[in-house]
């Protein structure tokens, strides 16, 4: 990790969604450390007052910086709509240096099932207008609040996993998802040759997703997998995974589209 | 190839999804030449006429197969419901010898469009929900249907695409759709070891979803592409690759779960 100065990435407009805890408000944090006085961040998650005082803390340690907020269920058409305006409504559109829209929001669908245990095709259609519809339509429709010019750099970044490339028991849905995101992200990486496009893998975070993962696997095995490596404080810490993406987004290294994990 | 003689697949229940036309009508032809009498096949579609005349010409050319249909849009949870009842009533249940679930519908998506033009969460949720959930809960239903027994081996069959594994411009749904498939039949050939589970590429075949390929894609590149090969005479029929399918069954040297492509 190359660490990162202050104000390394220059005048930012970053939207990051699931920006309530774990990754994402890890993410809110260390951005703010890298980016210059004027910056704007738009945090989007469900849980309004979380957002409220997240955005509070990030001004009052930043007063150079704008947080703004928006409560919004990204399962939902309103959500995606709500979200869009608010970024609308983002100071510095014409001064940023960067973009970056953060698809950091995900859930892991019901993973005390096996993939013969899903029967009711409205469950799996939640599970992926939430995961996969709002992260397309929402991107590109940031895209077109956040056009391009001259001295911007546009960056999409995809919260992904190695479940996006290898198979784990129990966890159909989040498999699905996650290949399915990548492979979108990929689509766009070949489409927009102006923007740059990464799939960042976190690693196994210390979050409340890896609780749930702990808890309610079902595949023993995996479930097993999962609980030595919290006991054995394998378990990476938001902080420390929100800091290498930036790493990576700063190196700027990567080929566009391409997946990059956390022990890359 | 290994061509396949008559009844070697022996006494067969096969579910055919998309099985009025192109690729799925075809592998109800070839399956029937290889079949043993005594054996059943569900075609499902959503055109009712097409079913009940592919079942009758069937029935004609190999009169001791039972050809039964059931017309039912799979983008609907009715649609799913009504083809898992159709398996119910299928004959042959106690003595087959093998099952094959063959997911064979799909849809290509607004090929007419680039990432950037999807901005409306319910066109994404409803490609999902006919080309993924679909094929998931359909699959886990049947196979409640056909439990497995000694005796009996028991292949789901996901037809896939090189798009699965790359990108293509202005297949975005596409390409998402069919990598979510592929790595939720990855998890199913995971989590049940008596399975077998195929991922089949048939190849670029001259069918009706090429022609909309040709017609369709944004991208002047792709199309173009696939012009040349529909000139050149580059595309498999779909006879050829229906064949293909049945002798990678036959041959049974795949790991469950993997992707076989018609060229490998």
């Amino acid at each position: 990790m190359n660490g990162g100065g202050s104000c390394s990435l220059g005048s930012v407009l970053c939207v990051i969604t699931g920006a309530s805890r774990g990754l994402g408000k890890s993410l809110a944090w260390e951005l703010c450390s890298r980016v210059m006085p004027g910056s704007t961040l738009l945090l989007v998650a469900r849980t309004e007052k979380a957002l409220q005082v997240l955005a509070e803390e990030l001004t009052l340690k930043y007063p150079g910086i704008t947080a703004t907020w928006v409560a919004a269920d990204l399962g939902t058409g309103d959500g995606v709509r709500r979200t869009v305006q608010a970024a609308h409504e983002m100071n510095g559109q014409d001064t940023a240096q960067r973009v970056i829209i953060v698809n950091n929001a995900g859930s892991l669908g019901d993973i005390n099932k096996y993939f013969v245990d899903f029967t009711d095709p409205q469950e799996v259609d939640k599970y992926f207008s939430f995961n996969v519809s709002s992260a397309l339509c929402l991107t590109s429709s940031l895209l077109k609040v956040f056009q391009g010019r001259p001295g911007l750099q546009r960056l999409v970044v995809n919260v992904t996993s190695l479940a996006a490339l290898q198979p784990f028991k129990s966890w159909t849905l989040y498999c699905a998802g996650k290949a399915a995101r990548e492979m979108m992200f990929r689509v766009l990486a070949e489409e927009e040759k102006d923007l740059r496009v990464l799939s960042y893998s976190p690693g196994p975070l210390d979050n409340d997703m890896q609780e749930e993962v702990r808890t309610h696997t079902k595949d023993p095995d995996i479930r097993q997998q999962f609980l030595i490596m919290k006991e054995s404080g394998k378990l990476i810490d938001c902080h420390v995974s929100a800091r290498k993406m930036l790493d990576v987004i700063q190196a700027d290294t990567y080929n566009s589209g391409d997946h990059v994990d956390f022990y890359d």
